[in-house]
């Protein structure tokens, strides 16, 4: 796999990737399909964003940074500072006060520093590109960071691992900045472009229906955001919509929001159904699953992989 | 590697085992030492429990059993829950109600019964097994359940994977019931009858000054009995007492018991200096370890190797 770090040494890793792979029995039997689900959230802190930030802060180390800037709705942070406690690199972490205490203790847990910020998600990034500019630090923003993609790709790498040529052929991800899902492609056409897979799969785009600068059937405005319990996806205005669309055109995939009701409705099926409890930010992909299957844009005959992207254990129990 | 199911199609998995081996390279430095730790938290449920777990639930499936009963200070409790949904079996928990909520509410998500008993950890095995006698229900004790055993020596069997023919010197395990340092010991025996390995491990012992039935240094008595924060090895009456101390005599290993100032210590150590976040149930096995170097019982030119046996954040978080 092309990874973009000068040498195996500069590495840092904890252990990141090669998630299982299970077919959910049941949950395909409900939806009559053949569905598998990629455990993201076994990775070492808890979701696929270790892929990135591997990656990230690698390249950082070995560009020689020693302060870093981040902001995150709580995943990719605690990811940041974990990462960041390996590689020696100091993390200041922007957090949304109203993310989840677990997430926002564990960013501390690791030693870097929690700037809780009221307000919304993308306030949270305003004040880290304030705070990066002022004190000259670098702004790390696991957003923007061409690295972070180049290490969340592994994942599209692992499923032709675990697949073969035929890898699944709708993969249904749920979007907030669209690193995995941006990541899962640039795999996709790379191992495409060395003819290494069958049929290309279609990338479907999930959003709560609260926050959906994407997948909103009319023009999408900032002000109609309104709370959802999918944190990990609450981005009102994501940097790379305009990569997103692209890929959704030329996966052929759909874009689908999803109700809060049906989010907490595939938290709770996972768990009693299949052994699975993960965070409501992946329980959206299977909310729009089902969605896509009612509206018949599915075909039956196809086989659906989705990347449970975070573990439950970090949130709001559901009730 | 032998496994006691009769057929591959009764396994139940949710994708346990194959943990990373990462090397400690910042506590290395500190003790002056070569340290490995297996990440045993990044098992689905969040503990090496699963690999126990896997093989009791598919060899209760196999048997047709649908209901059972379990008891648990919280890790094993969640484990089997999930296991059991998967499984389509009914299970009712029972866990000491001082538990951490986290590890509680697992239990719950899953869909399984939870009884919260007042009182010990040994209160706890009372009650369950009084509740199975009475419904006629089986009582699957990860405790007692030799398939559980048979399921953590997998941890064995992948350290011989992981290092090959010279396996680490040392292993270092916190012991409450000792499930997970019985079913390594027996994977050593099981490789080393057949000639796999070198040196046969020393395995070593952790337990918490607090509650320490196997590690105390004078003989102990169920009155001595503390609270530790290291709720995973707070058994004060283990039944495989002899079985651990027969261990430790064949394999040349410690027995030590640390504080609870200790635990807290090595966990914020682990968390600040190699990003691993986890619970102060395997801190206890890395306090253990600077003991045992300070008191000279470790070879410096040999190696370490701790299992990282549950989550950090499916307790309390440290202060």
């Amino acid at each position: 796999m092309p990874i973009p770090i000068p040498s195996p040494s500069d590495l840092v890793s904890l252990g990141e990737g090669n998630t299982p792979v299970l077919k959910l029995s049941k949950i395909s039997n409900q939806l009559d399909l053949e569905i598998y689900a990629k455990l993201e959230f076994m990775n070492p802190t808890g979701s696929f964003k270790d892929r990135g930030t591997s990656m990230m802060i690698s390249a950082l180390r070995s560009m020689g940074v020693s302060e870093i800037v981040e902001d995150s709705s709580g995943n990719a942070g605690a990811s940041v500072a974990a990462y960041s406690s390996k590689a020696e690199i100091k993390a200041h972490i922007f957090a949304p006060s109203s993310a989840p205490d677990t997430k926002l203790n564990q960013i501390k847990v690791y030693g870097s520093v929690l700037h809780s910020i009221d307000g919304s998600r993308d306030k949270t990034t305003e004040a880290a590109e304030a705070f990066a500019k002022e004190k000259k630090a670098i702004y790390a923003s696991h957003n923007l960071s061409p690295f972070f993609i180049e290490g969340t790709k592994s994942f599209g790498y692992e499923i032709f691992n675990d697949f073969g040529k035929e890898i699944p052929e709708n993969i249904i991800v749920p979007v907030g900045n669209g690193s995995l899902f941006l990541g899962i492609w640039k795999a996709i056409t790379e191992l495409d472009t060395q003819n290494l897979i069958g049929t290309k799969p279609s990338l479907h785009c999930i959003q709560a229906v609260n926050v959906n600068p994407i997948a909103s059937p009319v023009p999408w405005n900032i002000s109609q955001i309104a709370p959802t319990i999918a944190g990990g996806i609450a981005v009102g205005t994501p940097p790379r919509k305009s990569e997103v669309r692209k890929v959704l055109e030329e996966s052929n995939g759909f874009a689908n929001s999803v109700t809060e009701e049906s989010i907490k409705e595939w938290q709770i099926n996972l768990a009693k159904y299949e052994g699975i409890f993960c965070e409501p930010t992946s329980a959206a992909a299977f909310a729009g699953l089902e969605n896509l299957v009612n509206r018949n844009r599915i075909d039956k005959a196809k086989r659906v992989l989705i990347p449970v992207t975070g573990s439950g254990l970090k949130d709001a129990f559901p009730e």
